[in-house]
């Protein structure tokens, strides 16, 4: 008998027929002999609901309050929850962050989660309890109410499963897995058995919205297995996230994705001189604006100059040129180009580290299907290539393809899909 | 410089709006020199909203899991009303009960508050912030969450100030104080400038809805002054209720009471043997069933027999019979008979302790207006004559007249009044 912790997003919890659904979920496992404990968020727009009426009294809000204010979703779920569970005649008690001990950092609206205290859990666990706790939420050494940000349920269960040293943690939430690409743009898009955090993680930064990039570092972190698969669906066993070492067989690519959210800025003719590149990137990082793929050439011989090219979100093109516009002409730079009509095709794997062929694959298979390469960039893990927006799809679509991932069924093709 | 402590009721943060005006009287008391603790139930019908929810996932959720769920109804209103005084410019925060520490028995749904920590609302005081405390909630001293019941924040509001020593305790209400009678059937009551405690909870126990009488109760245990007072006419001064020991002066009768919420049930010829009626009432209050007046007759010589007679409410008639047919049988009684088209009238005063005169006067002038008295009952302070329902308004108006409660205005007749 192992401890089975379990995540349940709030569209599974939206409304009290899906509440009585989950607490059935739940009860299935407890009933496989399983200890378990449930996390869960706040019921479908309860948060949106909360911050309409927070801006109906204030302009600004503080974070402390927002967080006092936020936090109330997460305990109207968890008793909701209980009592769905108790009313089909099993032993469960709801705790919320302060009952549990979540401890976090004394920072409100994304504080990270420092430690989850185990006596209490491990009090209920031993008297056979299904224990049903808020996630998103913590409280600080001195009492005060926190909150952890977007994907903060997910870090509550996995760091939940972590203290509890738990067998797994499983993700319940409305898409069925990861797959290999985006089923919308590639009907025979395979679901992933395994993948793993490594993958995962370059998945999720790349806009698969199946799992917060946070909760799978900390699963990376603590070696939890994680599982994500579908609250309505449960005959399909979703996908698997562990760490490489315990997986058992793996392609070199393992998920085609897309990216048309960015935009591209070019500053064409900067010196080439040390500490442009900083300036550059300190000042953007100075007013918190991502920056993605970088490119510089090389420096041209005739007058020693660079161009240096990067993305950027597309909501951040107009703050960054504001930032830009400066330092362009102190740096006497002759132009700032931008392109908003690109987009990033990646393939994923933690195979290709040991096969040096596959870049050249890559770019061989964007050839034959003329579409051009605007950027390249690399990691151990990953190969991302720039490309028209209007490009994108067939690319995704060759590449899949190419690598071999498709599967012999269609999937079937629903609302809140992974945008992979 | 003085601590005050304020309570605002669900009706008075409704919405964002009232919210917002709410803020307003906040720092209007804090702008006088004081400091200032602020203790709200939750938004208007918030609790009935939560209490519906619980009954589409349980036919019958336990106590434990209710009270996680309704404590967030004020955690969210004290988020709101502090963004509001901060956005008015006002140092603020809130905290709940378990932040507070606001403790109480081990008992959910109806807890009783044993203490109030003050030590980290008296550093915030002294922080020179407005401290928003969420009624109607507490925790126990394991940290389970716990609410006070029927009228728990005006029972929060005056334990916080008692614990505080503060200088009074202001209740904002929807009511403009506590009147000589209710103002709808006479049309010149007049608003109480003080009331003592004593006449506050009689009138409360006769379904004065203006203060709940546990409030009343401990604030006359900590001699703590209360104001009861309109939210939305600052300009009224409502009615102060205090110790009678500090009344400056009062007259023989205060208010005067209708209350046609109860039948009356009378046991014909029942032995009159002693532990009869302590079979009977005892029998009821084991069913929880509160009985009002009590009048047991002399026993008949004839055949040594008494009638028992005795008010409920209308609500428990039925579960009052069933209880009492095996008892009847029993004690071989002749007959049970209901009485619902019953009410009764009563006249309140502590001045009346000293002035023998003041029952015959009541009597007289009910047989004056040709009204009959169905039962009689008395206490140090109150004296209440059961009459004929269609008899009560009229009984009401010629005791306002008799006793000369009334003013030389007519009152403004609003939806709230307290039903006195």
């Amino acid at each position: 008998m192992g401890i089975i912790v379990q995540k349940y997003g709030g569209t599974s919890v939206a409304d009290a027929e899906k509440i009585k659904r989950v607490a059935q979920s739940v009860i299935r496992e407890k009933n496989n002999g399983n200890s378990v404990v449930v996390v869960v968020s706040a019921m479908g727009h309860t948060t949106d609901y909360l911050v309409k009426l927070a801006g109906e009294v204030s302009s600004s809000p503080c974070n402390r309050e927002m967080d006092m204010l936020l936090a109330t979703g997460e305990q109207v779920s968890i008793a909701l929850l209980t009592m769905a569970i108790q009313a089909a005649g099993h032993d469960a008690i709801s705790m919320n962050a302060m009952q549990v001990g979540i401890i976090t950092e004394s920072v409100h609206s994304k504080a990270r989660i420092v430690e989850v205290k185990t006596d209490k859990l491990m009090k209920h666990i031993n008297d056979g309890k299904i224990i049903v706790v808020a996630g998103f939420q913590g409280v600080t050494p001195s009492g005060e109410i926190t909150t952890l940000g977007r994907g903060g349920s997910d870090t509550s269960a996995v760091a939940i499963a972590a203290a509890l040293k738990a067998d797994r943690c499983d993700i319940y939430t409305d898409v069925e897995g990861v797959y290999t690409t985006d089923p919308r743009v590639v009907p025979n898009a395979s679901r992933l058995e395994q993948v793993s955090y490594d993958e995962m993680l370059e998945l999720a930064y790349l806009g698969a919205n199946v799992l917060h990039p946070r909760s799978v570092e900390t699963a990376k972190q603590f070696d939890v297995p994680l599982r994500v698969r579908s609250t309505f669906k449960l005959d399909n066993m979703g996908t698997l996230i562990l760490g490489v070492k315990n997986m058992e067989i793996y392609k070199p690519v393992t998920g085609v994705a897309e990216d048309s959210s960015q935009a591209r800025i070019v500053i064409c003719d900067v010196p080439d001189r040390p500490g442009v590149s900083a300036k550059i990137f300190s000042a953007l990082a100075d007013k918190n604006i991502s920056v993605d793929m970088i490119i510089q050439s090389y420096a041209r011989q005739s007058n020693n100059t660079n161009d240096i090219a990067f993305t950027v979100s597309l909501d951040d093109v107009a703050r960054t040129l504001e930032i830009l516009e400066p330092i362009a002409k102190e740096l006497n730079a002759s132009n700032v180009h931008v392109n908003d009509n690109i987009a990033k095709v990646s393939i994923v794997g933690a195979g290709m580290v040991d096969r040096p062929g596959i870049a050249a694959d890559m770019f061989k298979s964007l050839a034959d299907a003329g579409i051009n390469i605007k950027m390249i960039s690399t990691s151990e893990i990953k190969i991302s290539c720039l490309v028209d927006k209007k490009d994108a799809k067939a690319a995704v679509k060759h590449l899949h393809e190419a690598f071999q991932l498709g599967c012999d069924e269609i999937a079937e093709v629903k609302g809140d899909l992974p945008n992979l």
